[in-house]
C-alpha cells in the first residue's frame, strides 16, 4: 500500500521484490502507482523524470531487479515526460537491470458512475500510445497492459499478435469495478488470449483516497485462477508453464481460426 | 432436448414459442441446433434448404413467430445452400413471421482438446461471413453470433460497433468447456460490450452423442447473471432494460475511448 512518503515506498517496493526473488520468482510484479498514493493531486508532486535519469523510483527498481536477478515489471510509477506532460508508466527491467522497455498507459481511467466512483485520470495525465511487448529472453514475451487498459479487449488481441504469453498488468481497480470485473476481465483476457495473465493491485486501504480493490492474481490460460492475494498486502507466487499455452492453442487454434477474411485488428501506428 | 425425430423437435419448439410468448417475451430465442442431434453424421441428414423456401423448421419458426407476436432468434438449424454446401444457421424472424435475417455460423467449432473433446464442424460444415446484427425495431438492434463465435471479441466488438445492444449467442458447449467458459465468457462479452448477452444452449442430456451444458442465460451489461437455466430444460425469462445500456456506457464511455489512433478493427469485407 503506497503511503505519501516516497522513500518509504520505494524501501517497500525493494525489500518485496527481494522477498520475491527469495521465494524463487523470475518475474516480479508490482502494483500500478506504488511509489505514490492514486490521486490526481499526487500524481504532479511524484513524477519523476525517467528518461532524463533522474528517476529515485526507476533507479530503485533496476538496484533491485540486479539485486535480486529477477526481471522486473515495475509496477507503474508517475512519469514526467517532455514537455511536462505526465504519464502513468510501468519500467520494466531486465535480471541485470538494464530497463528493456517501458510502457504508458494507452487508455486512460476516465469515468464516471453516478454515485460511486469518478475519476478523471486525462484531468492531469497524458496517455502513452504503444502497445509494449517486451522479450525478457528464454523464448518469454510478456504484453504489458496498465489498468483501465485491461477493458480494451482488442489491446491484448494485439500483445497476443506480437507474441505474448503473458500478459501483465499492474492496476488498481476500485471497490465499485473491483468486485465486478477485476477477476472477471483477468480470466476472460486469459481464454481469449490462451495466455497467462497476471494482475496486481495494491492493497485494499480503506483509509486511502482512492481505495484499490487488491486481489493481484495470477490466471492460466484456461482461465483458472492460481493465486489471489486477497484484500490485503503480500506477495503471491505462481508457477507459469509455458507449455500450457502452447497445448491450449493447440488444442483450440483460435489464432488461426480468427476470420481475417471477415475483419482484421491492426496497429494504425507505430511509434516510441 | 433435440432428438432424432425432427417433427419432435419443431412441435417442443413451437410449443416453447408459445410458452414464452405467454410469460410476457418480446423475443423468443432457441438454441443451436435444436431441430437435430448436434453431430457430423446428423447434419447432412436433416439440413433444409431454407432459401429455396423447402423448410419445415423455417416455416414453424415463422409461423410461431405469428401466432406469439414475438421476436424469434431460431436459435440455428443444419442449412443446405447453394451447392449443396451445409450450414449452421440462426433464423430471425419478427412477430409477424417475416424473416429479417440470417446467421452462418462465421467461426466453425474445430478443436481437439486430447482425452476431453475433439470436433471438426468444418468435415460437414461451411462458414458464413458476416456480421451479423439485426433491427428488430423500437430502436433495438440484435447482434448475433452462434456458440464459437462467441470465443472471438473481435466479433462482438464488431456487433457493437454496428449498433447491437443485445448480442444474441445460441450455443452448445460441451461439459468440458462449458463449466469452464460458457459463463465466463458470456459475462466478458457484456462486459466489453456495455450490452446484454443471451445465451441459449440445449439442456443437458447426458445419453447424447454430443452432451451440452446447458445454463441458457441472459447477463447484463454490467456482467451481472439475471437468469440462468440450468441443466434441464425449461424456459428463463429476463426483463432487459436498454437504459440500463445507455447508462453503462454513459458512465464508461468504451467505445469513445477505443485508441483508433493506435489500433482499428475493421471489416475487411461486406457481402451477404
Amino acid at each position: 500500500m503506497p503511503t505519501a512518503d516516497k522513500a518509504t515506498n520505494i524501501r517497500a517496493a525493494t525489500a518485496a521484490i527481494a522477498a520475491a526473488a527469495a521465494r524463487g520468482a523470475d518475474v516480479v510484479v508490482l502494483p500500478e502507482m506504488w511509489h505514490c498514493p492514486y490521486g490526481a493531486a499526487s500524481f504532479p508532486v511524484h513524477a519523476e523524470d525517467v528518461d532524463g535519469g533522474k528517476s529515485p523510483s526507476a533507479d530503485a527498481l533496476a538496484a533491485a531487479a540486479r539485486a535480486g536477478n529477477v526481471v522486473v515489471v515495475g509496477g507503474s510509477v508517475a512519469e514526467r515526460g517532455q514537455g511536462g506532460k505526465l504519464y502513468n508508466t510501468a519500467l520494466v527491467y531486465d535480471s541485470r537491470g538494464t530497463l528493456l522497455a517501458k510502457h504508458r498507459k494507452a487508455h486512460l481511467f476516465d469515468i464516471d458512475i453516478p454515485g460511486k466512483i469518478t475519476f478523471r485520470e486525462s484531468d492531469t495525465l497524458t496517455a502513452g500510445d504503444c502497445v509494449t511487448v517486451v522479450d525478457i529472453g528464454g523464448g518469454v514475451i510478456l504484453g504489458v497492459g496498465i489498468c483501465y487498459d485491461l477493458r480494451f479487449p482488442e489491446y491484448a488481441s494485439l500483445l497476443v499478435s506480437k507474441g505474448a504469453s503473458i500478459l501483465v498488468y499492474p492496476g488498481a481497480f476500485n471497490t465499485t469495478t473491483g468486485p465486478a470485473h477485476w477477476e472477471l476481465l483477468a480470466r476472460a483476457r486469459a481464454v481469449d488470449a490462451q495466455a497467462f495473465v497476471a494482475l496486481c493491485s495494491p492493497a485494499r486501504d480503506e483509509s486511502a483516497g482512492y481505495v484499490a480493490h487488491g486481489h493481484s492474481m495470477v490466471v492460466d490460460p484456461w482461465g483458472v485462477v492460481l493465486v489471489d492475494a486477497g484484500e490485503k498486502e503480500g506477495i503471491v507466487v505462481a508457477d507459469v508453464d509455458l507449455s500450457d499455452v502452447a497445448a491450449r492453442r493447440a488444442a483450440m487454434p483460435l489464432t488461426a481460426q480468427r476470420r481475417r477474411d471477415m475483419y482484421e485488428l491492426a496497429e494504425t501506428k507505430k511509434r516510441g
